[in-house]
């Protein structure tokens, strides 16, 4: 089963058109990338100690059905390609079953200081090997 | 010229990495949509009154050099297809002539309470005439 | 003990000062307000629906040691006094039993439609019986 | 007359009860006080190039009426007390001349590495000189 986390929506993720604002799905997405990678056991605060860190190169994001104030959201985060120096995550937001929106976002692996981008760590690498079926072919 | 509007990057706007973090270009180009709008004499503020809103349906962003704390950007809002129901937008981030940001942004008019897609009023259609060159042939 | 809530600190939350943007430990502390309320069997979303909501009508903030992302924090809500149309609720943050930041808001409870104050609803007052010990003596 | 600079009500500002999230307020009177040291030729980002920056330690909000989308406002910034490591202002947020909302925010220049305090530089100093009628007879 793809990596979810639960989170609920407050006042503060909605606007005047009574929904979530549409640039939130992004947070959300990005909290489950987040917790994702401390469930693996890597730390971005760590990383960031050694000189590494994680910026969003380019997203997609489909809204299909508005999510609105109180509702329990399910956020899954998917490795759908991984690079040399990127990750290709696939999300999804879900309202008890529903499919609420639809998010593609790129992460790059860069030097904290220039914010070029550099090979993912090997800590990061050995996490996803092969038989994890999470790589594609050129993937490494 | 295409539509732009100035804006500056406050604290509010980065973050940890350093730079803005990335869904607030969002923001800043639904800013540039607001206010062109505003600037066609078409206030949001009425067309809610008349049951009228405007939802994002899609989005794309790539993100290409960061902006940071106390830059003055400068983002564009140009219709790049008028659907029956949907504005299609093309959208830039520029800091001194240098390109940092570009989106796509397709904004679906709905109706205010059932936020079921609707007609673009006429008040719109109108203004986007085809002397104007921002139509596709089947865009009315 | 007191109501509390435990959360993460995401990228979201910080700033280029590489903390927690201050103006986001109220969105912290309304999360706590929220979560104690749906606890309490209080859906917010339901009292919109019967015309009533809360709005924030004064707060303070004394920020002591900041946050930083990753961090784990605990955000609680205890009601400091009940008003006859009002809540008053004192709250703290913590990272690992260290008091990070306090807060004080004053919510009011609202007419939905005409943002103007209504008493609590009894649903509310008979929440906060003085059993509880959370009622000042000229609280009902 | 009092510093300020004019804003737009975006959707971003607001929330589902159709007004500006109270918070928000906060990121407003921020965008002041920037544009206002920026005006006295002063840089944050420079001032943190010398490793020094300014962090918010207490800040208390007053909200009298609600502001809505698309709403022009006014937001003042005004030095009530200058003392040896921090300052204090005022701040206020006008539509078309009514009152909406009053803060008093307290900001301490610190050290950029180690967020702890330092006094506050000439250049800011010299900046308040008395005969500008800002400072306090302890405030230098």
């Amino acid at each position: 089963m793809d990596f979810f986390i639960d989170l609920r929506v407050y006042i503060e993720d909605t606007d005047a058109a009574g929904i979530v604002y549409y640039a939130n799905y992004l947070k959300f997405m990005e909290r489950a990338r987040s917790d994702w990678l401390r469930t693996l056991g890597l730390s971005q605060a760590r990383l960031r100690d050694e000189g590494i860190q994680f910026v969003v190169r380019r997203c997609e994001l489909d809204l299909h059905k508005p999510a609105r104030f109180d509702d329990a959201l399910s956020v899954t985060a998917v490795i759908a390609h991984q690079g040399r120096a990127s990750l290709d995550f696939k999300q999804q937001v879900f309202r008890q079953g529903q499919l609420l929106c639809e998010g593609k976002v790129r992460v790059a692996c860069v030097d904290a200081a220039s914010l070029k981008p550099v090979a993912l760590p090997e800590s990061i690498t050995r996490t996803f090997h092969p038989s994890r079926g999470e790589q594609t072919t050129d993937g490494n």
